[in-house]
């Protein structure tokens, strides 16, 4: 029996869960605290960051895969060393990890990007404003996630607390139509598939709504998307589920804004609306197992996050008005504005779906 | 957090686990052994026939339900005693357990039931078996299951060891154009929810194939094997999913062939063929949740049996064959002709699903 072990115990561990179970996978996850969403399948309960921990933790697992990007590159290349396989490796994790690396790597690929600099005082920020009608973003390198370690500025001097830190990546602020995510899984043989190109609504910078397939994307930008990302696979030599989040810009381009390696907000639609989610996929990508279809089970998918958490008594009363929406609960105690669940709808018409989905989302509210 | 307790910890509860971490609910496991098929969520492993283990489990669950149909009345009872909510309860279980009880109480019911007769005595087979042009079907009471239990008699001594231990159950042999299933799921307040019915096939007395929906029976059939599962539910006051099995008769009846009153081998095509999985359904019934839609998430769905072993290098095997079937393992340890793991392939086209399935499966011979 295979034995993967996940690094990181959130909802996203957790979800691997079942398609592990189906697999008849053994998943071991190394998890930050007891009470961690993927709880149930936790063999271990310590700090990622400790590189004794993880070695113990990985001895025994066929493979050692993430629910997160934010495993030290020395604690990556100890389980490297000591014999451990690790997807996606520290080499490729490095540009999830590394926003201005990141940058710096798809530019020589040749990968459509916002304009971007690296800054390392006031002065270049001023300079970058300038070129760019006095707006921009700012983003630290590290450490940023759902809206954290972004910053909109139209001052030079919006960012010096950053700046006493280290350099900082700026973008251009894309005007966009609106925001995609192409999701594709590589094993390390390199086979690679990508599911349809899927468009996301943020609210707050967090992730809010999924529609699947992208219902406005042309052909072209449906096909630039695939090829990006399959660019971007290969190119980074990235094994499992890499998530590319792009602008569709009002000018007509796709840029890349982030990426990740790993089951991503914008693929949880794939559980119900896809022949393989990509749980499943990313596991079998990881084992280097063939690859499943990427059909979609229905023409639409709508996937809408709920934050806060999911009471028994909502959960059923959402069951009860919906009764073909699916609920996905992640374990967690209530907190204000915490992603804690998320509902899918799937349909042959999509303002049914995005109906059913969003009548279901309101019982969390 | 809703939290549900499983006696049994077989390949049923194992698919349980699914279900119970995408809505949240906490599933606890009563298992036989350390290495029972659903051990992630085992959290006792002990004996169900024991009254104090049995007890002791269901302390802190919502609810009890199970993965067999083996735990004995005075453990049901116990359990009701002390306050559990028991779900199937003893009072419906009885007729999963007692074949000879549920004859008779289908027959107050007026289910149509093949022709059958309490025997105990040589002699008293003898008149039953020169009363049905002498061939029966002897069946123990108690205990049988996948064929076992069940003996195909031309000889008035052919069950003297059985009727030895006591009365038996002797039915027609039913000459079948096909067998069929129907699954239903009730919740404690009455609500029901049926399936589409499915054609099974069996092979030496074990559930080799289903295929949903039951292709060739007709309309009339299909309404009548709803109407006979709705029947038994209500007037057994069954709690959680019910599985009809029934025979489609030479001479056009349609009659009941056993319960069981549990998820179902019958139903595990609605996993991925169906919006709501009997698993989810199950656990949604127990809890006295609204019951999920059960509508086919394609026109058809295959299902094969995998006995033996699901060896990694056939599942990869069988994966890399079919990209769009769904491979189940129940992570057991090989064993000639044990119920491994299953199959799936769903889709417009049912030769296409079932050459898919098969082509599968064929990786698991």
């Amino acid at each position: 029996m295979a034995v993967v072990g996940v690094i990181g115990g959130g909802q996203l561990a957790r979800m691997m869960i079942s398609a592990a179970v189906a697999l008849g996978i053994e998943l071991r996850v190394l998890a930050e605290a007891p009470e961690a969403s993927a709880r149930l399948a936790a063999t271990v309960v310590g700090d990622y960051r400790d590189v004794d921990t993880v070695l113990a933790f990985a001895q025994g697992c066929d493979v050692i895969t993430f629910d997160h990007e934010h495993v030290p590159q020395e604690v990556l290349r100890a389980l490297v060393a000591a014999g451990a396989a690790v997807r996606p490796g520290p080499d490729a994790l490095l540009y999830a990890q590394d926003k201005l690396a990141m940058r710096e790597r798809l530019a020589g690929l040749g990968v459509p990007q916002p304009d971007w600099a690296r800054v390392e005082s006031a002065e270049q920020l001023a300079q970058f404003l300038e070129d760019h009608s006095g707006r921009a973003v700012v983003k630290t390198p590290r450490g940023g996630y759902d809206g954290k370690g972004v910053r909109v500025v139209n001052d030079a001097h919006a960012a010096d607390d950053w700046l006493a830190e280290g350099a900082v990546l700026v973008e251009e602020l894309v005007q966009f139509e609106r925001e995609l995510a192409q999701l594709i899984a590589r094993r390390p043989n390199g086979d690679a598939r990508a599911w349809p190109l899927v468009e996301t609504v943020q609210r707050d910078g967090v992730c809010a709504e999924v529609i699947a397939p992208a219902p406005r994307a042309t052909e072209a930008v449906q096909r630039e998307a695939t090829e990006i990302a399959t660019t971007i696979a290969h190119g980074l030599g990235v094994t499992g589920v890499l998530a590319v989040e792009l602008f569709e810009s009002m000018d007509g381009r796709v840029v890349v804004n982030e990426l990740a390696m790993r089951p991503h907000n914008s693929g949880h639609v794939t559980i119900d609306g896809s022949s393989t989610s990509q749980f499943e996929q990313h596991l079998r990508a990881v084992l280097d197992w063939p690859l499943g279809d990427t059909a979609p089970r229905a023409p639409w998918g709508v996937m809408i996050n709920v934050f806060g958490g999911l009471a028994d008594s909502q959960i059923a009363a959402a069951l009860g008005h919906q009764p073909s929406v699916k609920v996905h609960a992640y374990g967690k105690g209530a907190r204000p504005g915490r992603k804690a669940g998320h509902v899918t709808a799937i349909g042959a018409d999509l303002d049914d779906a995005a109906y059913r989905a969003r009548a279901a989302a309101s019982h969390f509210d």
